[in-house]
């Protein structure tokens, strides 16, 4: 999570005399964050399936070429598919795939591998993170045209990747076209486009909710490699990433092993993506967490005070709540602060937050703000 | 695994009129690797039990602090536990705690993070292993007082870590006063030891099958980290790294999430470690591969080209068979070739290979060699 | 050099008729950077003096104890002093003794470590970078507290060395007030000082043009380790690193090593900075290169087109010149763009550059643009 | 400096009765490294020549461009050549540009990169090197064929670099033939060969003393990139990394850059080769350093207690000395020990040593043991 991380501690400060009433019980699912939830009964489903007898080590089974038949099916070509553990390990393992020496990252400040990966990118990568600022968290063409003059220096880093974030940090969402048109302009400066697909379950349930959908802002729309995770989603471990441009995948099963994210056991991975891309699960998942923020969203957007101007885009919103309640609903239902200097606090759903707990969350709030 | 790996392949050379009899079913349970087992029972119990509701994420929920206090229990003291994804995620993350710019790492020539890491650690630490050669994969005193003359010139970089395992890559065994004589060599030279437990279950049972086994070649003798690893005997996924010298992980979380092994799902990493150390079932799982390899050796051993000339210590064999005989095996139940040139194969249990299972494997060995 | 890098090729586009008249001859010494400079006489007679016989390898030379004994006298106290080849090598050997795994540097995004050294501290350091914006290229107090919310959380590298430069890569210059308050901040939120002298000479130079000026915005303030640069002002080829901080030199001879910044024949950097020291050569030569700045500045400043608001602080200067002409006047006296997108390029004055070459040079500019 | 580096201190331990006669004066060239040697009169001639005005930084200047044509003329070819500052920052920079992720260098144990960079290679290069025993520091087709097995297993890094050294560590020379042969296996097996050449002015000297000798032992036989050093052989500072393999030098620019090994005033290194390649001074220099190896070596192989078994190749040799005189004998005119387990060390010549001080040195010996 970016920025301010509230610590779940006593606050000795002075404590306003409106509090939640005690007849209100917290929701048993929190607004943390999509980390905080659970496994899919599904995917347990497949995880106890694959367990029986031995399967060869590292992929070498019969739950890993299914699981990457699956991808390839779902995107409509044939994809290299390389299984990791995490989303820091698979963002970094996808970059280290396409990054030369004295090359460099472009991204947004708001990023997960500038922000939020403990420098991981730096550390294996040993390349630079050109980071840029961005009000929602997106980039732009023009983006790319402002670093031009680093190019062909040999004083500078080469600008040669071109990380997003699809849903964003924020939140946002890029459409269709404006990922094609980043595309565009990246390769025509000699760039590849890596898109963190952290939330790639949510970003496909918002834009049409169909493997079309889906296709039409990463594989059509000249994404090099993606990073698609599921753990956010349902999952319990495992993040995939998927080479588009499988000219980069060459080197892609040492670099995985170097980059620490091979899985011995590799079929409990397997079986879970296959689980997740059954019927689309995986959107299906993304969409429920969608629909429980646009619900939260429509049960608040009546409190002037928290600031909520649109609806969601996605499963994130970024109101505005004064310090000492905030401190008070947070102690009773945990949510992360955003940005402490301006009050604003992240509410964030899963995929398994149900309406009455929006509904016992919306209590709480309105019992301390409105 | 180690030196040669045998593809599953068509072999197109002369194959001998001896064959495996087509009544001869193959085991179903491999000696291919531990890490082509499955997960206990218990272990996936513990996985539903901890799929409740949300937790929060990062390690902060109960199943980590109880998991956490379960291994200084085990340890008799007050220990650090980071949780890791996988092996070699583990060693770099534990290696990372302990080195400085221009420090290296001694281990011997066979050890897994000098061969089988794929470089990891050289990458993402930046640092050099010295690998030195020892006959039965074990270091000693002697070893390390042969570099005595690297330190203190600048020219060298200077060894800080001794890295050993624990069973070894050889299936050997390191006593308790060996751990100890060795940490003591290494501390006077101001040196630190690491031990990889990537098989520390099987070495637990086979040196005692107590805690207080466990304590005399780790904690007791000076160990000041340890990866313990579960994966290959009855554990899903994930790795613990202990701090016995707990001033070392005074960064240990930072370098945990830049090494990339910060899982945001934690609690399905620590409920697997609770119900592995509750009852001491990870001794339990430890020591039943253990008793299948000395099934195995025990009906085998009068097999005069096997060369078989000692018990296994712990859950491994290296048989030799010759080229012919061996392809035919390895393709009718796989297991791994370890040196061609000597015809040296690698024979593997787990914890949940059956004695009808060894007997069916052993039916076949005889079909072809004896 | 930052931003743009003027080619020196042909110009194919329009060019206007008014061109510099042949009857103006260039001046012999450009304003295209002091890097451009050669090497004071005093400096290759002190090369000349080292060259006789031989002297023990990787400084265990009189030579290289003189100059280290001269360094503390400077300074005042007992510092420890680092030869290195290069301002990107000093740089990345002073930030590696400052720095643990999962830390960053804070800079601004003008400095020479974030642009100019094509991602090396990246590289070797595999640290994250922090580089704040900066109109005048100077880091204050607030925008260390502006990072506040990055300590203590696993998530985010953690910031551990402010990094400025002095004079700024803007030709700016802190006073010894500035560097004392940063100092005082950094220390306050646990953070370590380093000061890129690459252009230290001219700041002495313009702070006062004394040893005690020197001492008051380096030691004095509170710095921890100096990048002292002496190849812009003089020297033929070789920097020092000076530790005040003399703590963090405690592995400094390994670092330099494995930084590949250890000369074998050290005696040869050394002497040239006994050279440079003695009856402080180093502040009369930066006080030459920023009277020739001043004298440029002065016979300039009425030339409108210019922009030039104010009188350098240093050796630098960043006039605005068209496009069109300043093509022409490149050609005949070639100086390099700092920004395109406003036109606006640098003019950077060197030790040896003299008023006739200054008179030259403005001869041409205004036969262009007056 | 490899293994044991004799630290000129006071010996407390008994000292035998027989000292160096006080009548004998010490060489005042030493006979402890070619680094301890000076810088040649032509050389310095051409530093001081090179310093007049301006000239543009980074090799934009004459005299880079004239080097550069003069390395090409050197070895029949267009070569490119990036000047780096000294051996361990050349070494790196050249390989750096041969590597991809998760692949390693084949060295033997004795070699510089392996031994005494201080783990630079590893650090910056983020790979292993695989060190290869060797008596004679050379390394042969059968020891690339030993690594067979690494290649096309995810787990292993894989061999990617053969780096030789030539002269070797040991003063050992490869002829033209064994190099070709090692190439053309290397490269059957996919992989690249870098020569270090620290020592390649004594090892043309000794295999021919011609340009023709020199290509047919580095371009002729099949050499990707060489290390050509001068540094040892009469140049103050600098060394040229040699691509005949032109393809690999695709991103060098950036590479030398970002490895620190970039100079801002380049004529100052170019000139110096400059120097050294007319009229073969290179040759000139490295055949005199021999010539007294060969001479000290015909006026002390009578002394039967250094074992000095056949006559040096190039310019070192390693007698057997006891410990007691050997202390006497460093105090009196330094050199370093090699072995201490078996009383060897090292006399080593450089290019500016005379007979008169060999004389001088052998009169101190014979003093204290014949």
């Amino acid at each position: 999570m970016n920025r301010q991380i509230a610590s779940i501690t006593a606050h000795t400060e002075y404590m306003p005399s409106r509090v939640v009433p005690s007849h209100l019980v917290a929701p048993s699912r929190l607004l943390s964050s999509d980390n905080a939830s659970g496994t899919h009964p599904l995917v347990m489903e497949a995880l106890s399936k694959a367990n029986t007898g031995h399967a060869l080590a590292y992929g070498n089974d019969p739950f890993t070429r299914e699981a990457e038949d699956a991808f390839s099916e779902l995107f409509g070509k044939e994809v290299v598919t390389r299984f990791a553990f995490g989303g820091t390990g698979a963002n970094v393992m996808a970059l280290a795939n396409m990054l030369q020496p004295a090359e460099a990252v472009v991204c947004t400040s708001w990023s997960h591998i500038a922000v939020d990966e403990a420098g991981a990118p730096e550390r294996f990568l040993g390349a630079k993170l050109i980071d840029l600022p961005s009000p929602d968290a997106k980039l732009r063409p023009s983006d790319l045209h402002s670093l031009h003059h680093l190019f062909g220096s040999e004083h500078h880093v080469q600008p040669r990747v071109v990380s997003i974030t699809q849903a964003t940090e924020l939140g946002t969402l890029y459409t269709a076209q404006e990922v094609k048109d980043l595309c565009t302009a990246a390769h025509e400066m000699n760039m590849l486009v890596h898109m963190d697909g952290a939330r790639i379950c949510n970003a496909t349930a918002a834009l049409g909710a169909t493997r079309e959908a889906l296709r039409s802002f990463t594989v059509d729309a000249g994404v090099d490699v993606l990073t698609f995770g599921g753990t956010k989603t349902g999952v319990m471990f495992g993040e995939a990433v998927i080479f588009f441009n499988t000219a980069l995948a060459a080197r892609s099963l040492y670099i995985r092993k170097q980059s620490t994210q091979l899985y011995s056991k590799m079929r409990f991975i397997s079986a879970q993506y296959e689980a997740m891309l059954q019927d689309d699960l995986f959107i299906t998942l993304g969409g429920q967490a969608n629909k429980s923020a646009r619900m939260l969203f429509d049960k608040t957007k009546d409190i002037a005070s928290l600031q909520l101007s649109s609806a969601p885009a996605a499963n994130s919103m970024f109101p505005i709540i004064a310090k000492a309640p905030r401190a008070q609903l947070q102690e009773w239902a945990h949510f992360y602060d955003w940005d402490t200097a301006i009050d604003q606090v992240r509410w964030m759903t899963a995929w398994d937050v149900t309406e009455p707990e929006i509904d016992a969350f919306v209590a709480g709030v309105r019992a301390l703000l409105a």
